[in-house]
C-alpha cells in the first residue's frame, strides 16, 4: 500500500505495531482520527502517555495499580490466606469480574517459554517464593491459575515442585466442559479430563 | 467490566472510542502498552499527534496531504482532464493502488446522508463546481466512483444533476460481479444489473 502522505505513512506504521492489528485496520484508525477534532487525538494520546508514565505495579502481587500497593492487596477483607497464581494482569481482572474469588493474588507477569527464551528467573517467581516463605506464614493454599497449554503446564509443574515441601494445599482451577458447552463440540482431551476429574454431584 | 487502576480505565475508555475497537480489545492493546518499553508508547503518541497538527488537505482536491496541493494535483504528467469524485481520502488511496488510473481526483469528504445530517453543503461539491466550471474548461470526462448504496446513489444523482449541463462527460466506475466471484453467490441485483449492463466480450 502506498500512502499520499509521510504522516499517515508513520501514523499507520506506529498503529500497526500493536497486537492484532494489520495495516488496513491501523489506516481505518488514523484516518477517523483525521476527520474527527484535533481534541480526539490529543485526550487518546495524553490517556496513553499518562498511563504508561503513572501506572505502577503492585510491590506485594506485581499486578498494574495506581498506587505502591494495589487495591486487592491492602484490602483487610481479603482472604490473604487464599493465594492465586495467574500469568497476567487481565487474568486478575477477568477472575475479580466473576465475583466468585475472596483471596488475593500472585502475577507471574508471564509464563515458561523455552522458546520465547522466558526462564523461571525472568518472572515474578522468587518474590513468590519470599511470600511464602514469610515468617507469618499466612498462605495457607495457592491456587494454580494457568492457561492449559504447554507453557502453562511446564510453568504449573516448576511452581509444584519449589512449592510441594511447604506447609501449603497446591489446587489447580477446575479443567472440564465449559458451562453451557455442548459435549459433541468438546475437544477428546477436555472431555477425558472431565470423566477422570469427575465430581460429586450436588 | 471493573478495573483494578483509573489509569487503566481511562486509557481503555479512549481507545475504545476507535470505531470498531471494543472494551476487551481496549484493555488487551492498553495492557500491551505498559508492558512494552516506555519509548513504544511515546513513539505511538507522537506519530499521532504530529499527523494530527501538521496534516493537511489538498487545496484542490481535498484528499489528505502533507502539503498544500497533493502529490497527484501537482503531477503534470496525470491527466487533468479525466476527474474521478470519490467519497474519502482512503478511495483515492485504493483507486491509486490498482495502478489503473492516470487522471485526478475530488475528494466529497462525505456522503449526502439525511439521516445522518449531512447534506450537500457539508461536503466539498462547491469547490468542484468551480473546478469544472473554470475558466480553462480543463475537465472532459468526471467518473462517479462512489459506493453502491442508498446514499452513494442519491449523491451520484445529486451530483448528475449539477454537473449534466456542462459540456462533460459523465461515467461511473461499472458495476458487475467482483473478478474471482461466483456467479452462485451473487445477489439478485448485481447479477441483474451485470445482464442488463453486459458489455462487448473482447
Amino acid at each position: 500500500m502506498e500512502y499520499p502522505s509521510k504522516l499517515v505513512e508513520e501514523a499507520v506504521n506506529e498503529v500497526a505495531k500493536l497486537p492484532g492489528i494489520g495495516k488496513k485496520t491501523a489506516l481505518r484508525l488514523v484516518l477517523h482520527l483525521v476527520k474527527e477534532k484535533e481534541e480526539k487525538t490529543t485526550s487518546l494520546t495524553e490517556a496513553l502517555n499518562k498511563l504508561r508514565a503513572q501506572i505502577k505495579f503492585c510491590k506485594t502481587c506485581h499486578t498494574i495499580s495506581d498506587t505502591e500497593e494495589c487495591t486487592i492487596c491492602s484490602n483487610p477483607r481479603r482472604d490473604h490466606s487464599l493465594l492465586c497464581i495467574v500469568e497476567e494482569s487481565n487474568d486478575v481482572m477477568a477472575i475479580e469480574n466473576t465475583s466468585q474469588y475472596t483471596g488475593v493474588y500472585h502475577v507471574l507477569g508471564g509464563i515458561i517459554s523455552p522458546i520465547q527464551g522466558v526462564g523461571p528467573a525472568e518472572l515474578n517467581i522468587g518474590s513468590l517464593l519470599k511470600r511464602v516463605n514469610g515468617g507469618t506464614n499466612e498462605v495457607k493454599e495457592i491456587i494454580l491459575a494457568l492457561s492449559p497449554t504447554l507453557e502453562g503446564d511446564t510453568t504449573a509443574f516448576y511452581l509444584h515442585r519449589k512449592l510441594k515441601d511447604l506447609p501449603l494445599k497446591i489446587t489447580s482451577i477446575a479443567r472440564g466442559i465449559p458451562v453451557g458447552g455442548d459435549l459433541e463440540y468438546a475437544d477428546e482431551i477436555t472431555l477425558g479430563r472431565s470423566i477422570t476429574a469427575r465430581v460429586l454431584f450436588s
